[in-house]
C-alpha cells in the first residue's frame, strides 16, 4: 500500500551549477514510493503481489503505465489531484533532490480507499503499509487500515515514521520496521522496546550496514550482513519489508526471516537502481548472514 | 506550430543547495514551447488561433489538458515518444533550469504532421513556426512546412535559430524574426540584410530592451519601446511573433505592425508568468512606441 506514491525522475547532468540552465543528458522515469518498491521486489522474487494506494492525474497515469511495463499488478484508487513527482539530478559527484509536495486527498477519496482495501483484503495474505501520509489523510490513517486488516485476519507490516508511525502503532500492527531515524522520531532516545510499548506485536529496526535488530515478546535477535556492501542504499529498507512480509505470510521462524531480510536488503544496495534487487547477490548473501539470539 | 513543445514545471524552493534534498514549496505547470506561447498570447488578445505540432505520452496529455484549461484550441499530431519536460527551480536569487532532451520523431510521425498541416492550412490565415526541431525531424523541416504554406497561399512567420533557421530561410518565409543570438547563429558577424540574402522576404530582429529592427525590400525601420520595462523577458519574443502574425494576416503597414509588436513584447516582459502578457501595459505602451524609418 502506497498512499503517497510518486513519479520518480532521475536526470543526469555533467555538473550541477546553481542558476545555470542544464541540458539533461538522460532521463529515467520509474514508479516511486516505498510501497511500490516493496511490490516491485516481491514481483522480482516471483511472489504474487498487488500494488494499491492512491494515484491521480497525468503523473498518476504515467505511474500506472510504468508499473504495467514491468508487469507489477496494480489496483489503485483514482484521486482528483496530480500525483507528485520527485526529481533527482545526478552529476559526477552526487544527486540533488527536489520533492513535490503532492496532492491533497479528499475525505471522499479516503473513504473510497477504505472500501477498496476492504475488497482487496478478502484475497490478501499479508498487507504492507509504507511511507508518508499525503495531505488530507487523517494522522491515524494507518491505524484505520491496520484495524481493517485485523478484521479481515490479514497480518500487517508497518514502515513509517513520525506521527504516522506513532498513531499506527496504537492499532497493534503485527510488525513495525522503523529505521534508526524513524525510531528516533518517536522520541529522541527511543529504543526498540518502545515500539512494542506503543502497540506493535514485534519490531525490526533496520540499521543500515549494521543489519537488523528484532524484538518479539521476550525474544531478541541481531542479524548482520556477511560483508560490507557498497552501492545505492535507497530502497534497501523496502527490500527488507518485502522479505519480512513474505516471511510473515509463510510463518517463517525469526532467524530465517531475519537472514532473508538482511540478504535481500544487501542485494538492494548492490543493485544500482533504487527499488530493485541484485538476484545474484541475494543468492550469495542469503546463506552467509549471521543471526544471533540476544539475552533479554 | 510547435514541433518540440514541453511541459514546463516551475518549482520554488528556499535556496538551491547542490547535493541536498529540497522540499518543493510550490509547483507551477504550464504548456511550454515558443509556439504555444504565441498561441496563448493571440488567444488572450481574442484572436482565433489553433495550436498544433507534435505531442506524446503522459506529458503530452498533460500539455493538452493545460491548454484546454485556459481555452486555447489545439489539434496536435500524436507521437509515440514522451513529450519532454523542463524544470525551472526558482530560489530567492534566480532560477536553475533542467531541460529534458525530448523524444525522437519517426519518419511516419513527421509524414502525419505534414498531412495534418495540409488540412489545417485550408482554414488558416497565417502560420507561425517557432522553436527548435526535435530529434528525427529533418534539418530542412521548416523549409518543407513553408513550402506547404506557400502552396496553400498562407503567409509564414519563422522564429528559429541555427541550422533550422538557415535551411528554413531558403524556402522564402514571408517574415523571419531572429533575436540577436539567432542572427549570430547564421554567421558571427551576420547583419539583418543577410537574413534577406538567405531567402526571407522580410526580417524583424528583436534586440531586447532596444526594440526591433525591420527590413523589407529597400525599406528599413527601427521601433523602440517607450520606457525601460523590468520583469521576465522569457516569452517576449513569442509575444512579438504573435503581433507580427496578426499584422501579417491583416496587411497592417510596417510602422503600425512594429509599434504593436514592440508594445506586446514589452507587455510580456511586464507579466510575471512567461508566455503571458499584461493587457493594461499593452494598452499603455501601444501609443507610445517610437517607429523611425531608417535610410538604406
Amino acid at each position: 500500500m502506497t498512499l503517497n506514491p510518486a513519479l520518480d525522475l532521475t536526470y543526469t547532468v555533467d555538473a550541477l551549477v546553481p542558476h545555470a540552465t542544464h541540458r539533461v543528458a538522460t532521463v529515467a522515469e520509474r514508479p516511486g514510493g516505498k510501497g511500490l518498491n516493496v511490490a516491485g521486489v516481491l514481483h522480482t522474487l516471483g511472489e504474487p503481489v498487488l500494488a494499491t494506494g492512491l494515484l491521480g492525474g497525468a503523473t498518476g497515469r504515467r505511474v500506472t503505465e510504468l508499473l504495467a511495463a514491468v508487469g507489477v499488478p496494480a489496483s489503485f484508487v483514482a484521486i482528483a489531484g496530480e500525483t507528485r513527482r520527485t526529481v533527482a539530478v545526478a552529476d559526477r559527484h552526487d544527486a540533488t533532490g527536489f520533492w513535490e509536495p503532492g496532492p491533497r486527498v479528499t475525505t471522499a477519496e479516503w473513504d473510497s480507499l477504505l472500501a477498496h482495501l476492504r475488497d482487496l483484503l478478502a484475497e490478501a495474505d499479508v498487507l504492507t503499509l509504507s511511507g508518508s501520509l499525503p495531505p488530507g489523510v487523517p494522522e491515524d490513517g494507518y491505524a484505520v487500515l491496520i484495524r481493517l486488516a485485523r478484521d479481515a485476519g490479514v497480518p500487517v507490516v508497518l514502515d513509517a515514521g513520525g506521527e504516522a508511525l506513532r498513531q499506527g502503532l496504537a492499532a497493534g500492527p503485527d510488525l513495525a520496521k522503523p529505521n534508526a531515524a524513524e525510531l528516533a522520531s518517536l522520541a529522541p532516545d527511543a529504543r526498540p522496546a518502545d515500539v512494542l510499548a506503543h502497540g506493535a506485536r514485534s519490531v525490526v529496526v533496520s540499521r543500515g550496514p549494521e543489519g537488523l535488530l528484532a524484538l518479539a515478546g521476550d525474544d531478541a535477535w541481531q542479524a548482520v550482513p556477511p560483508e560490507a556492501v557498497t552501492g545505492n542504499p535507497t530502497g534497501a529498507g523496502d527490500a527488507c519489508v518485502a522479505a519480512l512480509a513474505r516471511g510473515l505470510r509463510d510463518g517463517t521462524a525469526w532467524p530465517g526471516l531475519l537472514a532473508d531480510a538482511v540478504a535481500l536488503s544487501a542485494a538492494a544496495v548492490s543493485a544500482p537502481v533504487a527499488g530493485t534487487v541484485d538476484a545474484d547477490a541475494y543468492r550469495r548473501f542469503r546463506p552467509a548472514v549471521t543471526v544471533t539470539a540476544l539475552q533479554g
